[in-house]
Parts: C-alpha cells; structure tokens; sequence
C-alpha cells in the first residue's frame, strides 16, 4: 500500500517534556515518524512529510530512513501517490491548510486520515466543497493511534465508521483499507463511529473512561440496590453529564464548579455509598474532600453565565420539526463544529 | 414558623431494602417523617401529611408525634398554614398532583419546596399557570436533604436559588426563609442554582461526583504536564462530557456503551497516565477492563441510535438568533422538561 504520513512527532513534547521512554517505556522518534517506520517495516511504500527538520535529532532521521520510509519536506510530492494521507498534523488551522493544499492531488479513491489533532467530521466540514464536488472519491476515515507510536500503549487504531448522525465520511471499502493497513503491522483495529472517535481516542479519553466508570457504578446501584426504574436511572445520568457539560461550554470549569460546589457534592455523593466496594467513588470522594486551598480560591473566583440546560437530542428533533431537515442541517452543523473544533 | 411535610418516606426501602440503620447508621423512622421530627424539635409548628398509614410501624407514628408534629391524611388541611410545603413525595406525576392539589390553599407569600422526587424547574412549570396569574406571591424552592434523613450523613439541604437559565422560582426572602429552617435544626444549608440542584443533590450525584474527579483529573494533567491551552482542555472534556450524554440519551446506556467500546477506551486512556498517583483513573481501568460477560453480552446486544452531536449550549443560542427570545424559550422549555422530568 501506499502510504503518506504528514508530520514527524514532536520530541520534545514526548521526551523532555513527557519523559516518555521512562514513564511508558520505547524509544524516539515518537509519534508520524514511528507510524511511518513501523508501515515501511510492513513492507508498505511509505513516505513521510516534514517541513522542520530540526523536529528529530539526526541519528533518529537515519532510523527512520533505514526502515525504507522516505523523507521529504513537500506535501504535495508525498500526497500524489498516497493511497492513505495521514496527518500527524499540528492542532487546528495548521492541519486544514495541509489538508486543503493535498487534497487535489491525491489519487483516485484516496483517504484522507486525521489523528489525534482534529476530528474527522470537522475535517469533513472543512474541506466539504471538494468532497462533494471535484473530489467524491476521496473518503475521510480516522487513523487515530489513541496512544503515543512508539510506546508499548501502542497497540491500536482507531478508525472512524458511520457516524451516529448518518454521514458517510469514506465508503467501506476504504474504511477497510485502513483496517487492513492496521492490521497488517500488528495492531488492532477498532472501528467505531467518525463522531465518537475523538471521545474515545483523544486526551480526553481520561475523562471518558472515569465518567463511564461512574456511570457504571451508578446503574448498576441505581437500577440493582435501589430498583429504581431503568428510564429513571438514564435520566439522571443524561441530567448530570449534560448539565456538567453545559456548565463548562457556558462557563468553563471553574464556573462550572462553582456552581456544583464540591464540598456539598462529597457530602450528597457519600450518601450513593450503598455497596461495600466502590472503589471509584471512593477516590473521586477523596480527591473532591482534599482540593488544596489554591484550587479552592480558583473554583471561588469563578464565574457561573448565562445556561440554558436542556437535553441537546430534543432540542435538536425540536430543531427539525420547526424548520425542516434541511434547514436545520446547517444549524446542527455549526454546533457539531463548535463541539468538535 | 409553620412547616408543612408531604410524605413520611418509604420504611420499607431504607430498612429492608437498603438496610441503612446497618449501612449508615441511624434509625427510624427516615425520610419525610424525620425531617418534620428535626423541625419540630427545633421548635417549628410542625404538620406531616401521609395518606397511608402503613408507611411507618406504629411505634413510629408514635415517636414522630411525641416530638409534637401533627399527622394528618389530609393535604389540604396540612397546607393551608404552611410557610413552608415540603414534598417528600413519590417521583412523578403523584408530586405534581400533591403540588397543584395545595397550591390555591397555601397562605400568602407560601413556599413550595421539592426534595428528590421533582427537579424545582419541572416543578415550576407544571404550576406555571397558577404561579403567573393568581398566586404570584408563592415561591418554589428546594429543600433537598441530598441524603436520608434519619442518617448521620444527613447535615445539610440543598436549596435552589437563582437559576444559570435566570429563571427566578422564588424571592430573595423565600430563599433565605429555607434557609433558616435548615439552619435551625443545625443542618448545612447550601443555595445553589435552581437548575443545577438535582445534580448535585439527588441519585445521580454519584456520577457527577466521579465525572467531576476525571474533569479535575484531566484538566491538571492537560494544563500542567501536556501544557495545553486551556481553551483545548475545556473542548475536550465538553465534548467527551456532552458526547457520552447525548449518546445515553438517543441510545440509552448500553448503546452508548456499545458506540465508545470499553475496551478500546481501556487503551486509549491508559496513555493519560502520566502522574505517578492517579488513583482515579487507575480504579476507572480497572473496571473498564474487568467487566463481566453479563455486561460484556448486554452492551454486545445495545443499540447506536440516530444522534447528532453538538455542542447544546451553542445550539440555545443559534435558536434565539433563528426564531427571537420569546418564540425560543418555549422550545427550550420543552427540551429542559425532558431533561429534568
């Protein structure tokens, strides 16, 4: 397979500053230039886009071009033959202009994959115009290594499927493509939808994973200890993650705490204790009680605004029935970027 | 001052069911009953209404009448002297019956106050009507014991003050009425927005509470070792936070389970351990990873329904520019209600 990767991994980040070889164990070159070695290694034709090359330290360039990845500084050159564009890419505006300058010149049935550094639908809705008009070939379908290339974590890829709202970002077979390339350097891949792929492969997966470890815990005590109904149980989970997350859209997190207050949250949680192990409330219930007087002073100073709490799915059906499907696309659209952007 | 309480609570859940006299400690009778006790034993001419007499053990109806609360099956009769009216009644439509039963008999400039079982916004607009037009002298606002009463963990209530939405349910006098009543038996008494009561305060605070811990967790972690913008931080968590409750909500729990793969997401934030102590995080993972094969087949069998992922709050906001305040406060009314109902 062809295979273009754009960008080489920021080192300092993951080894002076993260300190990654001794916290997690592997060696530089982290991040695009390991992805790159590890397809070359795979046997895959591969080339690697980096305009900087003060990026990698010398001897680490020479490691990856040992591996047979070829090395250039000119997007276009690694786009034109690329089966499967992959941009290790800068976060934000960086990443759209690479992704709008290859675009034209990748071959037919290309893909387009985003990491960790932009959403595939908001790369979606960034380069929509040539995807719908020039370029229906070229499908977009993430390749999210969710972990650092390079360190043992390392041993998965994301890629983005269906979406939940319906939109096909790339056909199956390409999507296939990507699981195959996956695959064939030993890792696993996981497909799940475009949509999600950010909440369950970005650094915000720290987040996820403890809110569904709370979730968890909380059906399982709501709906086995209490025998409360299970539409109640939903509901309270929908009521809390999505006033905690409108509270930080509104009001970040330092108004969103204000307004939750955790001294009273510890004492009002203590009371859902019903089980002799719950280990995470446990720890959450003990970081919460020992906030230091700094982050005390932080949460006081901040600022509650202006919240209009309300469930986002009826709000966006409402959406719908008022002012036709079509109409109410573009609204949703401008929202889905605002979350995702 | 005259207290009126609406339900003496269910024995048989906090006994039998739950066993709280040996979980927590305490005694009974819990719930209701021994909130009236509190104030009548701090003084305040106290009155319980309860249709059903089997709720406590006659020896309990005698312990709640020798602190000198008066029992009655009569809501009407218990409301038309309360300053204060406390629902301590079943969820649903039964609280909303009791509220629109007593509303015309509360004296001038009453309170109506809601515990676990009503979200004081729902509560506010099933009494729209009367509130608006012939008694716009009553306030509503919550006294949520945000624990059983009867329990040692029991030294607090919650109450709703100024909503995020602006809403004002009650008068700055009701608010501080409630909280002097709380006061007076020697409770904590918090205000808190009105809106945002219900997840601090009721079941779910079990996962706002462990939510709150990840967000706290990861904000250190991306501002402080990633060294992200604060600005990428506060995306992140609102989009993991508003993604896994729109995902609930179109999908319920074992849909949203099934979209963001436990498994994957195992790996995914086991590479945002990058402090030595995050307990949380290691106690979420280790239950992500260890999940039954009950579990494991119920999620397998779950169902990624239709959803549009957007950010809410930037959605409220496109809706007022769209249709003008007046003509959007009645949609996002609709959409709070389903929230909170």
């Amino acid at each position: 397979m062809k295979v273009a990767v754009f960008g080489a991994g920021n080192q300092d980040l993951y080894v002076r500053h993260l300190n990654l070889p001794e916290k997690f164990g592997g060696e530089p070159p982290f991040g695009g230039s390991r992805m790159a070695m590890e397809f070359a290694e795979a046997g895959h034709d591969v080339i690697l886009a980096e305009p900087n090359k003060n990026i990698l330290e010398d001897e680490h360039w020479k490691i990856v071009e040992d591996t047979g990845v070829k090395v250039t500084d000119n997007d276009v050159e690694a786009a034109s033959n690329a089966e499967i564009a992959i941009l290790f890419t800068p976060f934000g505006k960086k990443t759209f202009e690479i992704a709008k300058n290859i675009i034209s010149h990748l071959p037919d049935g290309g893909i387009i994959s985003n990491t960790c550094t932009v959403s595939p639908v908001v790369l979606y809705y960034v380069l929509e115009r040539e995807l719908r008009r020039e370029r229906q070939d070229i499908g977009i379908a993430s390749l999210h290594p969710a972990a650092v290339p390079g360190t043992p974590y390392h041993g998965h890829y994301v890629i983005g499927g269906r979406a939940t709202s319906g939109l096909e970002l790339a056909s199956e077979e390409q999507i296939q493509k990507c699981v195959e390339l996956a695959e064939s350097c030993g890792k696993t891949a996981y497909v799940v939808p475009a949509d999600v792929s950010s909440t369950v492969a970005d650094m915000g997966s720290l987040v996820t994973a403890i809110t569904l470890s709370g979730v968890l815990d909380y059906y399982y005590v709501g709906t086995q200890i209490i025998k409360a109904p299970i539409e109640m149980v939903e509901k309270q989970i929908l009521m809390t993650l999505q006033t905690v997350a409108s509270l930080v859209e509104s009001s970040g997190v330092d108004g969103m705490l204000k307004a939750i207050n955790p001294e009273l949250l510890v004492k009002s949680a203590t009371s859902m204790h019903l089980l002799k192990e719950q280990e995470i409330l446990d720890a959450a219930l003990n970081m919460l009680s020992n906030l230091d007087d700094d982050v005390m002073k932080w949460i006081e100073k901040g600022e509650i605004k202006h919240t209009d709490l309300v469930a986002a799915q009826a709000l966006t059906k409402e959406l719908k029935n008022l002012m036709g499907g079509t109409a109410a696309e573009g609204t949703i659209r401008r929202c889905m970027r605002k979350m995702f952007e």
